[in-house]
C-alpha cells in the first residue's frame, strides 16, 4: 500500500495534476441540500442522531436502500438481507472477516482495486488473478482456475466499470461466472461502487439480479452518487451472511455515523438522486471525452486505450516490455500523478505495462496539459 | 454478542426502564454549538469536508487532540503517534488486527467490556480473565497469570472507572502493572472512554503518562463527552504500532467520517470543552448519587455495591450462589432492563452474581422506580 500512500501524498501538491485519485468531482456534492437536511436534523433530532444507533444501519436508510436497488436493479430478493457499513470498502472487509480462513483462496480480476485485495491479504487469504478480455474477466481461464485449485472460496469481481480497467462485463460472461459459482461451490462478492455511473452504452445487469441460490455478495457504495466523506455503503446478500457480517461491524466500528445515516436517507426521500446521478454523469461524460480525445492527441499509437462507457478511470497499456512504473516515476517529477498498473496486482512487485489515469478529478486543462506531458514520456521511453 | 442485543432490543420499547445502556445521555450533546458549526462547515468547506479524507484522521483534530491529551494528562511523548478512528471500539479493533496472532493470550480484568472481549476473540485470541479488587486489577495474580500463561502478547485494562465494575485502579497497582509488563515483554492496551468523566475523588493518573518505553496503547473517545452516533475516538501508541493502524484502517474503512472530524475540530477551537465535561459531570453525578440512594433503600444489604467516582455504571453483586442471568431475566419480565455480568465475563457461560447499572439514561423517576422493582425482585430471590 505504500506506492499508492506516497502517489496520494504527492498529490496533495496543488501543483501537482493527478490523474491519481480514485476520488469523484467535488463539484458533484449536494452541499446545498446537505446543508439544510442537517439543519433539520440538529433542530428535530438532534439527541437521536448523535446517540449510539443499530448495528445494522439506520432503520429508514436501510428500506429506501433495499426499496431502491430492488425496484431499479432487482437486486435482493428472498432470503437476502441489507447491512448499511462505513462505505464500500467496509462491506469488502467485513464479508472477508466473516467468510474466509487462512490459507482460502480469492480469485479476483487482474488487475484489481488494491483495497479489497488487501482486505483479502489481511485475513490470509491466497490470491489468484484470472485475466480479463475486453468484456470482462476470461470464464475459460476461470473455469480452468477452479478446476485446477483447491481451495477457492470466493471469486472477488467488479463487473461494471472495473478499478482500474474501466472494463464491464457482458451480460453472458455474468451468466456464465453465476454459473460456475454454482458448480464450484463458490461465493461471489460483486463490488459496484460505479454501476450507476454509465456514460453510454446500454445497462448491463448485476450478477445480484440473476442470484437464486444465495451465491453473491452485492456490495454498494454512496460514495459516488453522494459523498465519499461520509463514509456510507451497504452490503445486499443472503441473511445468514449479513447476520455475521452485523456481528462483525459490532466489533468493528458499533455502527456506521449516523447522523449523515439520517442525513442520506432525508436525502432520497426529498430530493431525485436519480436526477442527480444523471447531471453528474453527464459532467463525467465530457470529461472521459476530453481525456480520450487528449490521448488520441498526444499518446503514442502502440499504447492500448480502453474506452470506458462509464465509471471514473481510463486504463492505458505501454508495449511489451515497457514498465509502467518507471513512467509513472519520470511522470511525478514533471508534475503529473498517475497509478502505476503493480498497484493493481495480485503480484505487486511483478513488472507492469499498465497505468491508470482518473478523469473525475481535474480541469479540463489540467487533463489538457497533464496528458500532453505523459505524451511527451512515453514518445521519450518509446524513441 | 447476542446476550446483549437481545437486551438492547428489549430497551427500544419505550415502556421499559433501561439501566443496560452503555449510552451518554443525549442531553450531554451540544447540538446547538455542533448545528452552527455544521452550517459553516458546508458553507465554507463543504467540497473538502463531504470528499475522500486521510486515513490516520484530519490534520487539526490530530493535532488539538494530541495537544490536548498531552497537557492535560501527559499522555503520549516521544516516539509516540495518534490517529483517529472511528470510535473506541475501532480502536481496539485496529490494535487487536494488528498486534495479535491466532492462539496469543490477552489478559483482561474480570469482568471486563464484551467490546473489546470480542474483538480480540475475532482475531483468535485466548482470553485469561484476572479478578480486581477495589484498587483495580490484583496485580499479584497477574504476575502469576503471567508467569505461568506461555504466549501472553497484552493486558487489556480499562483502569478508571471500569466497564462494567465502576472500579478505578490506584496509582500504586498502575505503576506495578507497568512494570510487570517492562518485566514478562508485553504490552497494555489502556481503554480510557471515561477518563474525564470524574464526579468525586482525585484524578489518578494514565497508565500511558508513565510509559517510558513504549508499552501502552493509549484508546481515547469522543463518544462521552460529545457524541457517540458521530463515532470519533483516537489511540495514542508508539508510532510503529499507530503506522500499522493506518494500514490496517486503510483496509478497514479508508478513514472517519470526515464532516464530523473537522466538526469536532472546530467544536474543540471554538468551546471550552472543559467546561462542557465539567455541566455533564455534575449531572452524572447527581444520577449516580441518585440511583446510590435508591439502592440503599431497596437492596438486600448482602449485594455488594460499587460506588464510583466516574463514568457511566454501577455494578452489583448477589451473595454467592445466586445468578444475576435470572434477575435480569425477571426483571425484563417486569420492564427493567439491566445487564447480567456474564455478558461480561471471560467464560460467557459461567454463572455470575454481577449485573451492571447505567445511571446516566434513565430520569430520576426512572432510577427511583426501577431501582425499587429490582430491590423487590432481589427480596424475592434471597427469600
Amino acid at each position: 500500500p505504500s506506492a499508492i500512500h506516497e502517489i496520494f501524498k504527492v498529490t496533495q501538491d496543488p501543483e501537482v495534476i493527478s490523474f491519481a485519485a480514485g476520488n469523484p468531482s467535488p463539484d458533484s456534492f449536494p452541499i446545498r441540500e446537505l446543508k439544510d437536511i442537517a439543519a433539520d436534523l440538529f433542530e428535530n433530532s438532534g439527541k437521536m442522531a448523535l446517540q449510539y444507533g443499530m448495528t445494522e444501519g439506520y432503520g429508514p436508510l436501510r428500506d429506501i436502500t433495499r426499496e431502491r436497488i430492488s425496484r431499479k436493479y432487482s437486486v435482493g430478493g428472498e432470503g437476502d438481507d441489507l447491512i448499511i457499513t462505513s462505505g464500500g470498502q467496509q462491506t469488502i472487509e467485513l464479508a472477508a472477516k466473516v467468510l474466509l480462513n487462512e490459507g482460502d483462496v480469492v480469485i479476483s480480476e487482474e488487475p484489481s482495486f488494491i483495497g479489497a485485495l488487501n482486505a483479502f491479504r489481511s485475513y490470509g487469504a491466497q490470491l489468484v488473478g484470472c485475466p480479463m478480455q475486453e468484456d470482462g474477466i476470461d470464464t475459460e481461464r476461470l473455469e480452468q482456475l477452479l478446476r485446477t485449485t483447491p481451495g477457492v472460496k470466493l471469486i472477488y469481481t467488479i463487473p461494471t466499470f472495473q478499478n482500474p480497467s474501466g472494463r464491464t462485463m457482458s451480460l453472458s460472461r455474468r451468466r456464465r461466472l453465476l454459473e460456475l459459482a454454482e458448480e464450484y461451490n463458490v461465493l461471489i462478492i460483486e463490488d459496484s461502487p460505479y454501476f450507476e455511473l454509465r456514460y453510454s452504452g446500454e445497462p448491463v445487469p448485476a450478477i445480484k439480479s440473476m442470484d437464486t441460490n444465495g451465491r453473491v455478495i452485492y456490495s454498494g457504495s454512496y460514495s459516488k452518487v453522494l459523498s465519499p466523506g461520509i463514509r456510507l455503503g451497504f452490503a445486499c446478500a443472503p441473511a445468514a451472511i449479513i447476520s455475521k457480517m452485523v456481528v462483525a461491524k459490532q466489533v468493528s466500528d458499533v455502527h456506521t455515523n449516523l447522523f449523515f445515516q439520517m442525513a442520506a436517507a432525508e436525502y432520497l426521500t426529498r430530493y431525485d438522486i436519480d436526477e442527480h446521478i444523471r447531471t453528474i454523469s453527464e459532467t463525467y461524460r465530457q470529461k472521459r471525452d476530453r481525456m480520450l480525445a487528449a490521448i488520441d492527441r498526444h499518446f503514442d499509437r502502440r499504447v492500448q486505450v480502453s474506452r470506458p462507457d462509464g465509471g471514473l478511470f481510463i486504463w492505458c497499456q505501454l508495449p511489451e516490455g515497457y514498465d509502467s512504473m518507471e513512467l509513472c516515476r519520470r511522470a511525478t517529477a514533471r508534475k503529473v500523478a498517475a497509478v502505476p498498473g503493480a498497484t493493481f496486482s495480485v503480484d505487486e512487485n511483478a513488472p507492469n505495462t499498465g497505468f491508470r489515469l482518473n478523469f473525475s478529478m481535474p480541469t479540463d486543462e489540467q487533463i489538457d496539459t497533464g496528458i500532453a506531458v505523459l505524451g511527451e514520456l512515453i514518445a521519450e521511453m518509446l524513441a
